[in-house]
């Protein structure tokens, strides 16, 4: 039933990973890539590596992604952080509608998008950050962006992109995409969309804090200027002229040199995702998310709260629980890892490429198990303080 | 006379590489650690590395980078690129000086720092940026920030740091050093410093667009603010909170999560320069560029543009020459690898780690018999246009 469970190195034997959605698997491909890449591309090649392809790394993978999320060869680039890939779309926004001064975003978005907008009002001192419990509803001519999760990173739940991308054109706003916990786990089309940031290290399997990735569409990228200027957005950089004269295309959104080890292992993943197509991928996170949310885990205390629409959620699936501290921590003993979110949320990570229902089944045996025998009840009742 | 060169991996038996001033050579600890980052830490571990030790990575190697550039423990963070550290403290520097719309910088800075600061004109209209000759002359009260390459990547010009340094604080300006060409190339010492950025890929051995580092001096941290707030820059991030609340140190000027596996990978080039020592390096470097400085290259043409005074360079040799280009590719067949910069330049760099004398000499008698054969001649005599 599922073929490409082998294509990933093997972790602990017992080990049921229900964390796919926070740091992705590795592929058995990246293995030997990794090698080639320290060992030959920059041991022996060294700075020749960029002619023998290092410098095109961003944008061909880019394109792979591309194809993952209905956007265009051209329109995606993998470039730093996806906050930092925010910062720069959201201020290329800005500066491009000089007479909006409103964000229009919600509560549920990632916080580190939040963090990033209230940093910008430094720079656009009127900026207003709306966060609305239904963002659609408000969205106006005073709108300059609309600027949302695709996937809500606690609850699971999933927008409708293309109803929100319909109104907001229609106000004359801009749309600017988080997709980190969306792409690799549900079928996307970009198509009616301005602009999108997205986490390769999740569902795509790009390794621990992979680059990120950004789409501009392309009719918009003549419009919008990246804020920081840096030599990767230059034409001819290598001519070292003094002024900055911008590229034309998607290239202009890139800055400094980018961490050649880290992009290009994010390519294996990608390759999988496109192997299995999103079709497949999204028919099977459909039943083995269905799967958790019908394991009647409410006589356990869990208080479901992922949408049960399978079409108005992710690929995760997030139960409340006032011991959801505790009952992760015995879950990990027991071999599954899942994760905790503050304050008493449990997420179930559901990666249709490497977990299937024997795999559901077992992991929900075992939390049945801790919560029948009350195991949770050997570890910590809180987490410890992190500053 | 040199013990650190079985300390790199080997790269074609034949090669002399004179181009670790743009991307330095495999230290052989890297092999091993690239191998357990992937497939133990990434594909075994998978998300409990971040418990193992992830976490820590961008403080614990800018403490040891600290220790090679002069600045105390929790002064060095590994960050982004080069660029966006430089525009995240340019930035911070500026809202903190807000009667101040100067910046004295030079043309031979590396130009993406001048493109970065080119961009803060969209921020901040009113700002002048100065491409002066003598940069320390023209410092005055108006000066926000002067922010200069401690060594110039074409010419291998190196400041008087401290000199600058001092006039600046007198004016009451802030400095911004960009040490991509000096650090572990000279000694450095940032005490009278306020800011500073620099690459990792260049003499400490990184790896291939290794992420870059930035130095914020300790007084400094509290009163300046990263404009790019993304959740690495959060105190307490896994909290999730809604508002921003900056880390109280160093970490303030992290944005997102960092790309752990090219991050990892700067440690070992780092812990090879500690151990040889910067007086050694900086003894040797001193030794090396002065052989190619007395080579008598003028012979055949070549103009060295490098300070004849070994503490006015760093640790790369520049000769201008009309043919450079069809020299660098004549070389390059021949089995010496420098780099060449438009228009005319020739650039050789020295890394004592893991060139000595003898390379020197085997390198200048193959440039020798290239121009007395006039072998370069078998080469196109202009650089292909690289768009």
């Amino acid at each position: 039933m599922n073929s490409y469970k082998s294509r990933f190195a093997p972790s602990d034997s017992d080990l049921i990973y229900l964390d796919g959605n926070s740091l992705g698997r590795l592929p058995q491909a990246a293995v030997a890539l990794s090698r080639q890449l320290v060992e030959e591309q920059w041991g022996i090649r060294l700075i020749r590596g960029w002619n023998d392809g290092w410098i095109d790394l961003p944008r061909r993978i880019g394109d792979k992604i591309a194809a993952l999320v209905g956007a265009q060869p051209g329109e995606v680039l993998v470039a730093d952080s996806t906050s930092v890939n925010l910062y720069k779309l959201a201020v290329a926004a800005l500066e491009s509608r000089p007479n909006r001064r409103e964000i229009i975003t919600e509560a549920e978005n990632f916080p580190s998008d939040l963090y990033i907008f209230q940093g910008l009002q430094r720079r656009f001192p009127n900026l207003t950050i709306r966060l609305e419990v239904d963002p659609i509803t408000v969205i106006s001519e005073k709108t300059a962006l609309v600027s949302l999760s695709h996937v809500h990173f606690k609850s699971g739940y999933r927008h409708s992109m293309v109803t929100i991308n319909q109104v907001a054109r229609d106000a004359g706003a801009y749309t600017l995409w988080d997709l980190s916990h969306s792409v690799g786990a549900v079928p996307i089309d970009l198509s009616s969309a301005d602009m999108a940031v997205g986490c390769t290290y999740k569902y795509l399997n790009g390794g621990p804090g992979a680059p990120a990735f950004l789409y501009v569409r392309k009719e918009l990228q003549p419009q919008l200027q990246n804020p920081i200027q840096g030599w990767f957005g230059q034409r001819k950089a290598f001519d070292f002229g003094l002024d900055y004269e911008p590229q034309t295309g998607i290239d202009r959104f890139s800055v400094g040199t980018p961490p050649v080890v880290s992009v290009a292992l994010i390519e294996p993943g990608v390759d999988l995702m496109l192997e299995a197509g999103m079709d497949w991928i999204d028919a099977r996170r459909s039943v083995l998310t269905e799967m958790l949310l019908q394991a009647n885990l409410e006589a356990y205390g869990f208080q479901p709260v992922t949408p049960t629409d399978p079409n108005a959620r992710g690929s995760h699936v997030t139960f409340a629980h006032p011991e959801a501290w505790r009952i992760n921590l015995a879950l990990i003993q027991a071999g599954v890892i899942p994760d905790f979110r503050a304050p008493n949320f449990l997420r179930l990570g559901v990666t249709p490429l490497y977990i299937d229902e024997s795999d559901i089944e077992t992991a929900l045996n075992r939390l049945r198990y801790i919560m029948q025998s009350r195991a949770y009840e050997n570890f910590p009742a809180s987490r410890p303080t992190v500053t």
